[in-house]
């Protein structure tokens, strides 16, 4: 296991400690394993909580700050926080608008912000809850409520991060956040495994020379193992399995394009050639590009793909100012 | 070889494409393997030009921005650019005010550029060079100018462009950086070696369990080679290093924590978490502190740190908001 760690048991609060030694200014630690933004609450201001597993930076802390999310639950690797941690970020940050709850559609977090949806209404604090559900390759189509959340939800914070910051009540952060996800989705491409601190030993197996069309951020079964294909095939095959779920002729997108963790910049740039390529061909006309680590699979090689529909509202909440540690648009 | 490409020749070139698509509005190719600001020439700004071998991003590339240097020329994968290219380079942004070459201590590198300097005199541009060389694991002190440069430029890009940005002119731009390069060094960890896309094996052997403290960028031999120890005493070794070089008691520093490709950013931050303790042991306060990717080696794991000396001067620089498609400070 070549990691630069001390003890498996530590790595989450050791890497907290880290953060928060790191951006004093930015960040502060509400409740344990609890992150929110340092000028937290911000009066009037709808609330946007996240929360998910660790290894997966800068998903979800990365995205707590100016313009994006107001705080983060920090579970185990690979692991939901519990229902309490996000309880205590929803009353750290909320400000009397109400509070979005937006993260990706797992089981174990559903039921823990669930959960603590109901631990507010018993303290009158009103909650939404959208679940970012962009990977298409976990479950076909008609059964979208099934699908889980990949790197396609750094969009979603991005979009309800500014129209939050810009004023709007809480069911048109909601709104708005449910239209962009209804143009959105992902898929992905793994090409080695990561390894869990605690675990010491790779998720799962994957051949040198071969690759998994599909593969879930937490090792889930792809769709298609095969021989690893040069880059352009491997990214026609991610644009087409996008574009067979939902139409996007005639339509302006933002593409992000994600590593996975140790795949290289230089590489994620070469399947956007080809990404560009392909959406050119099919009649789609790029608006923005969004190139590097979004949401990570600790070391974990490969890529994917997130096509989101824009209009005029959205591209202007793509391009509002926004600034975390992990995250800054200028 | 477990790499999302094409053909490996095609390397360098297909990425020069996915980034000018990705990116339009910021960068331009103003020759073959030559990127410059979209904007460039900046009439009355002093010009900053950098380049090096591919596979670094963000170096050297990522660093072509507003308030960071103004054009790059792009080697092979981990060779030197052409003294054509950073004459090309300099033409398509020089405004008259002079240029200056910032960029690290690799022979490749220096011939080619001392060649463009000559080529420049020629027609009447007027250049300035400084060399990154703040390595060091890489020579003893008292051979500082054989240092290679590392991460730690990411600094001095901030800085000179900065100041360059402000309208300085030639002779302060480059005093300003010798200033921040006379109190910055680096040391860095290597776990796991990269892959030529053309030669398709690693580099080196650095067997499982095994790490190497002082590689260089390009898998150059370290200072020590031994079992892989915890984040803290890796961390404490490094510190110890650089502070043994360099005393930085009473003074502030800027930290940066460098992952050199496929290390987590977890881990990062596991590292900065001992690097902040290892400091405030010292007497060494942080003033600021930057935690990611600013130099890789493709998909080396691993890990470096630099400490920058500051005052109220490279604090404002530091602090001057920048913007490349890479590298975003508000």
């Amino acid at each position: 296991m070549q990691k630069i760690i001390n003890e498996p048991k530590a790595f989450v609060d050791e890497m907290l400690e880290g953060v928060l030694l790191a951006h004093p200014s930015a960040l502060r630690e509400a409740a344990h394993r609890v992150i929110v933004r340092a000028d937290a609450p911000r009066p009037g201001k709808v609330a946007i909580v996240t929360g998910g597993g660790s290894g997966h930076l800068p998903l979800f802390m990365g995205y707590v700050g100016v313009g994006l999310a107001d705080g983060a639950a920090v579970g185990d690797v690979f692991a939901s926080p519990s229902s309490e941690q996000i309880l205590e970020a929803t009353r750290a940050v909320e400000a009397g608008a109400g509070t979005l709850y937006l993260y990706g559609n797992y089981s174990g977090d559903v039921m823990n912000f669930d959960m603590a949806a109901e631990l507010c209404m018993a303290e009158d604090i009103v909650t939404a809850t959208f679940l970012a559900a962009d990977d298409v390759a976990s479950a076909p189509k008609g059964s979208e409520h099934r699908r889980r959340g990949v790197a396609g939800i750094a969009f979603l914070y991005k979009v309800a991060g500014a129209c939050a910051e810009g004023g709007a009540p809480l069911a048109e952060v909601k709104a708005v956040t449910e239209h962009a996800a209804a143009g959105l989705r992902s898929m992905g491409v793994a090409l080695s495994p990561c390894t869990l601190p605690a675990a010491g030993k790779p998720t799962f197996e994957l051949p040198d020379g071969e690759m998994e069309i599909g593969m879930g951020i937490h090792g889930e079964p792809g769709v298609r193992r095969g021989p690893l294909e040069p880059a352009s095939k491997v990214a026609a095959q991610l644009v087409e399995a996008v574009l067979a779920d939902l139409d996007y002729r005639g339509n302006e997108v933002a593409v992000l394009i994600n590593g996975l963790g140790a795949t290289p910049r230089e590489e994620l740039y070469i399947v956007y050639r080809s990404v560009h390529r392909a959406l050119t061909a099919a009649g789609v006309k790029v608006a923005r590009t969004w190139v590097g680590e979004y949401a990570t699979s600790l070391e974990m090689a490969g890529a994917s793909v997130s096509l989101m529909k824009v209009d005029r509202q959205l591209l202007g909440l793509l391009d509002a100012p926004c600034e975390s540690p992990f995250i800054v648009r200028r």
